[in-house]
């Protein structure tokens, strides 16, 4: 078998710092004992690239004190070089059970991320460890990843430098004639050109992201299965998302809803281009375009550490009530979505959500993505999207275009 | 709330015909009945939508005999306008369990995919339905789904004509100097250009494809977390696996493992290209490339309806080991890939599976991918797959190039 070192890897200038994984299993540690639980077994990709630095096919073990142990399929040579953990070769459920054994945890209170490991996984080791307690990481492992480093706020940054990129290519390149497709094409070469990594990650079960959602005008109106504002119909069916084969026309309002991916870390940002020209585009389009920009503006002014995310969604629904929006806020009614911005971090619905529910104060270091909109029924949507960092005094926006419509014309 | 005809969609001519969903629904209830299953509870994304036609977020609800029932969360006109099933509106799990009280399954046997579907569900419905039994779906569903109808064939053949044409792009535009990122993303905007959908599932939990993978000589030896025989460092170490920033030089071999996607539909497809010319590669990796050629050719022959799959793969170690590689069959050992093949559909990952505990003899319909594939450690990998379909008396390729080394120079 080859040892590696990190520097035979072609990614080695980008792997997690050592000091940046300690200091994460540490948070991750301290809630483990507030908590009372043992272990905490991680093996979602997310929260694995999290706590051990790499992607890998097993399974991390993050003791509530002392270092924790990687468990590889596959492979360990190779994520020995990409993490600080000890890993070792481990193929089956059995010798997970050995290990958790070996730790003296099997009549311990265990945590597992319920709410994406599946079924079949959570039995399997609920049979095989009948003493232990198995608990839910999820609330615990969402916490620590809400709040981000210095190191990972660069990468956060980097993505947003992508989108910028794109935007400026879609709104000078397309013209009346190209399809939704084709804007959504160009974004996704100019993204990948500038570092996108690719494949994004998101946590819902059966979410799914690709470069975010390029529509305009009534595609951009049609619900969808995925859980945001704007729908589309997809370019077939199997995809039931995004942009279609519909040719853009002057008078159409493009909606470009675009996402950056740098090493892992997502942005996500949206702005509006006015196909044909901005003197083509209804004046109720434009001024409820212009409500949104105020609208988030408004809410971004109110963030602070302290302040709790469901007053801003509180917020957020009595500007568009106030102003008459109420039955368009964040989709049609009564399928809106139920708030006004959510975490992004390495995959794309991460704390804190900014909806009914969440209150948890805001705190230094979380990054949420804001986007108030509005859909027209069977005719069009508006809407604007920024990241922001939570700072000691209030929020600060990740790189972005300006917030105004591009102009085509 | 607006409600829609199928032509309002910009997708209306991908639509799953109403009589393919009708036979699908009576391949699985036949199945359910003989495992007197009494309900699936379908709300995996690939197996919605091959029960229904769309992708929604909700369930299916496919009772033993009569009628599905679709719960979506949201866009309920919308997925009417998709299906042939009846949609309502329901958000909650309390809804979902008031439906299942409705149908009188409460006390009754209902299963569910737990390969995939996350432990918080299936808790949440354990505690809600106490007196049910819950089973698991996962074997029936990806029997049935395994058979393609003609249907479906078609769209594997889209799918594979889109790989053909980017395939020719890249070995006529990639020269020494390019990195392995430029190969992958010359492919990745050929393919979208030929219709390819964007998103690709994958059923293994913590799978993700992004078009294939594209790598080549050290960096393709290197092991990934996929359970796939080539590696790849990847962008960045939060993705793992495929096309880095390396420059390809004369005397690289650069595989090109691509997958098409047309309305949902998988094909899967590896060619080598000989950066630098063909004189530039060494012999012995030209020996192993032939040889993985004839090995293909050697277990395609052997394929037919009544022969089991692991039999096949049997056939290959068999193989491997006479020529000497079975070292390096597939990977390295002992991270090595257990397969030679995999049934491919709406997922990458489908039944059958050419390895082995797989007895279940192939039937005509049935589509699967066949790679054999050499890896010489920390320095290069060779191999070749297509997909073929199981016909009457044999299998036949989906369309694919000539299985010849191309050449760029």
């Amino acid at each position: 078998m080859p040892t590696y070192a990190s520097t035979d890897l072609a990614t080695y200038r980008y792997l997690v710092p050592h000091a940046e994984l300690r200091r994460r299993v540490a948070a991750l540690q301290a809630r483990l004992a507030a908590a009372d639980i043992d272990l905490a077994l991680v093996q979602t990709t997310s929260d694995v690239l999290y706590v051990a630095g790499c992607v890998l096919d097993g399974w991390v073990l993050v003791p509530a004190g002392g270092e924790p142990r990687i468990l590889a399929r596959r492979g360990a040579d190779r994520f020995e070089a990409e993490t600080c953990w000890d890993v070792r070769r481990a193929v089956s459920n059995t010798e997970l059970v050995a290990e958790l054994e070996g730790l003296g945890v099997s009549r311990g209170r265990i945590a597992m991320a319920l709410d994406v490991v599946p079924a079949a996984d959570y039995l399997k080791l609920a049979r095989a460890l009948p003493d232990a307690e198995l608990l839910d990481l999820t609330h615990h492992i969402r916490s620590v990843r809400s709040v981000k480093s210095a190191w990972e706020l660069e990468h956060h940054r980097a993505a947003a430098e992508q989108v910028k990129d794109a935007m400026r290519t879609v709104a000078y390149q397309v013209v009346p004639g190209h399809t939704e497709l084709d804007a959504q094409r160009l974004a996704e070469g100019c993204l990948r050109a500038s570092g996108h990594q690719g494949p994004m990650r998101m946590r819902r079960f059966g979410g799914e992201m690709f470069f975010g959602q390029v529509c305009a005008a009534a595609n951009s109106a049609l619900p969808a299965a995925l859980d945001a504002p704007l729908g589309g119909s997809g370019l077939y069916p199997s995809v039931g998302k995004g942009a279609s084969l519909t040719e853009l026309r002057a008078g159409d309002l493009l909606v470009l809803d675009l996402m950056g991916c740098h090493n892992g870390y997502l942005s996500d940002c949206t702005r509006v281009v006015a196909v044909g020209g901005i003197d083509t585009i209804p004046d109720d389009l434009l001024a409820a375009q212009a409500w949104c920009v105020g609208a988030l503006e408004t809410i971004a002014a109110a963030a602070r550490p302290g302040v709790v995310p469901s007053a801003l969604y509180a917020l957020a629904l009595e500007l568009a009530a106030d102003a008459g929006h109420a039955e368009r806020f964040m989709g049609i009614a009564p399928d809106q979505a139920r708030f006004v911005g959510h975490g992004i971090g390495l995959e794309v619905d991460e704390y804190p959500f900014l909806a009914r529910g969440f209150d948890e104060p805001l705190v230094p270091g979380m990054v949420f993505a804001l986007e108030p909109k509005l859909v027209f029924e069977r005719r069009a949507a508006v809407g604007i999207e920024d990241a922001f960092v939570v700072t000691a005094d209030g929020v600060k926006p990740l790189p972005a275009l300006p917030r105004d419509v591009l102009d085509l014309a």
